[in-house]
């Protein structure tokens, strides 16, 4: 019998992402290689369509390709364009699902990769059987998925669930978008950083922190700092998930949502990110959600997280 | 030939205001009584059918009566109850509609007063067309009714929407649910009076609102002074515009509306309140919203939004 799959791609600012997917979850081959080192979009997408064949010939089972599911930064579902990208080579507005149409002959779907994740929690996830749920991505940036009644909140003009960008204090840090007190400035992988950062200038005690640079200190280095009881690297975690909980609680006032699923590198931290964030939304929910919002790490496996929720586009449309 | 007519009922916390609606928004008789002074909830639904039945002897057309739809402050949509409202007499769950169905024989609906002004909105007003818009009420308080991909957000528990409460300042104003920098203590008919008064306590200027009590102050006095070029009044709808206008700007990354509708008694303040919203919506969007989110005042006929509003969940529900 023919395996129905379907091919995900996350294209990432550093990597692309590519691989074969059932509606199952399970990974038939995937493979990853730089996004970057292609001023042409044109050049790119070859690469892009030479990779994915050559994922073809390592399957080892009859399939049939039901469709690609695309996420990437900036993606526009209504209208297929990648625009105005920060952290792509392509500057202004690229015709991506256009342009890849002439590589393959199936059905070609794209959205922001927060979105592909929320797709892929409902798909593959723990969101099988929820219609008001949010997903929050905690990379280098923070970005958003926001489903109610059943299905994504897409907006006018596809540009919905930007929550990253929304400023939490006019006097704060600057985003990547120029925001002052943007999200994402505190809450993300870069923005406990800049927190770590922060807690150093301000403070007098000793850390293991103090021996990083800025650029060569990652967020598994606070993590085990926190283990060890590093006292900087705790109340960074603590400072993150206040920040996180005291917003996330403002969300619900908005979409009152069953679940808010947390995802991405910083979500790997596990309970350091969690618990405060937990303790934090609960004490600043109106009376009326106290207690009935659940904090939830993703339910896809995470390192194919990004692939997963691509793949999830093509069974979101075909299946549902 | 029969004239279907709706009923739409808004129940205020001091009026509940009743009319006979067709459904291109022509009002054919209405009335409004005092809610207070029936502590339990059964006196006052013997009084308001009776209300009803009064209306229908005014009726001068054979019509039919296609329906019951009720606003309320904190309505619960799904379970047809008002939970625990603060401004009503009646204390805890009330099973508001199962208990009116013993009066009437009509499908009944029920959901909160600016659930009701949005859905108002589409049947009666000027989102007709549009799939993703928001309606701020600007009353006693702030409410807010949300759609998105055609549909009203509910959220899991019906009590989605409630933005009136978000914090948007952990050390500023007390709001009525004990919120800390609750919005609506800052953007609501009884917000732009606590700015006023601030002003009044921190500026030496002279001012003809130095003559009011908190209490004997309303709206149009303020609208009145700014229009005498008033400073206190002036300075207070720019602070309130500034306010509104960032949280706008802050909600349009949520759910990216095409318009957001302003309605109710701040509303009613025209220029003074849109001109320094609008303002500082542009200035605080981020750049790919920026000159695409209409800031509009309701096309609702103000006078009787409620009622309106109210009816418009019985054409909703059967027309759409």
């Amino acid at each position: 019998m023919l395996k129905k799959l379907a091919v995900g791609i996350d294209i990432g600012g550093t990597l692309t992402k590519v691989g074969f997917v059932d509606i199952s979850g399970e990974l038939y081959a995937h493979l990853d290689f730089p996004t970057q080192g292609y001023p042409k979009v044109d050049d790119y997408l070859l690469v892009l369509a030479s990779k994915i064949q050559y994922l073809e010939k390592q399957l080892s089972c009859d399939y049939e390709m039901m469709g690609l599911g695309i996420g990437a930064p900036n993606a526009n579902y209504y209208r297929g364009t990648i625009e105005h990208a920060a952290n792509l080579e392509w500057k202004g507005i690229i015709p991506f699902v256009s342009k890849i149409k002439s590589h393959f002959n199936v059905p070609i779907y794209m959205t922001n990769d927060a979105n592909a994740a929320a797709i892929g929690e409902v798909v593959y996830g723990d969101a099988k059987k929820m219609r008001d749920f949010m997903v929050i991505t905690l990379g280098t940036g923070l970005g958003s998925g926001i489903y109610a009644n059943g299905a994504l909140i897409y907006g006018h003009d596809a540009m919905a669930g930007e929550l990253g960008h929304i400023s939490i204090d006019k006097e704060g840090r600057l985003d990547g978008l120029g925001v002052k007190g943007g999200l994402e400035a505190y809450v993300s992988s870069t923005g406990l950083k800049r927190t770590i950062f922060e807690l150093l200038s301000d403070s007098i005690s000793d850390s293991e922190l103090r021996n990083y640079s800025f650029n060569n200190l990652h967020g598994e280095d606070i993590t085990r700092a926190a283990e060890h009881g590093d006292e900087i690297a705790c109340a960074a975690f603590e400072v993150t998930g206040k920040i996180l909980g005291e917003q996330l609680a403002n969300f619900v006032a908005f979409s009152h949502p069953e679940a808010i699923f947390l995802l991405g590198g910083l979500a790997k931290s596990g309970k350091w990110i969690f618990e405060p964030t937990q303790r934090h939304l609960e004490a600043n929910l109106l009376p009326y959600y106290k207690g009935k919002v659940k904090l939830l790490p993703s339910g896809m496996i995470d390192k194919n997280a990004a692939i997963l929720g691509a793949a999830a586009l093509v069974w979101n449309q075909q299946n549902h």
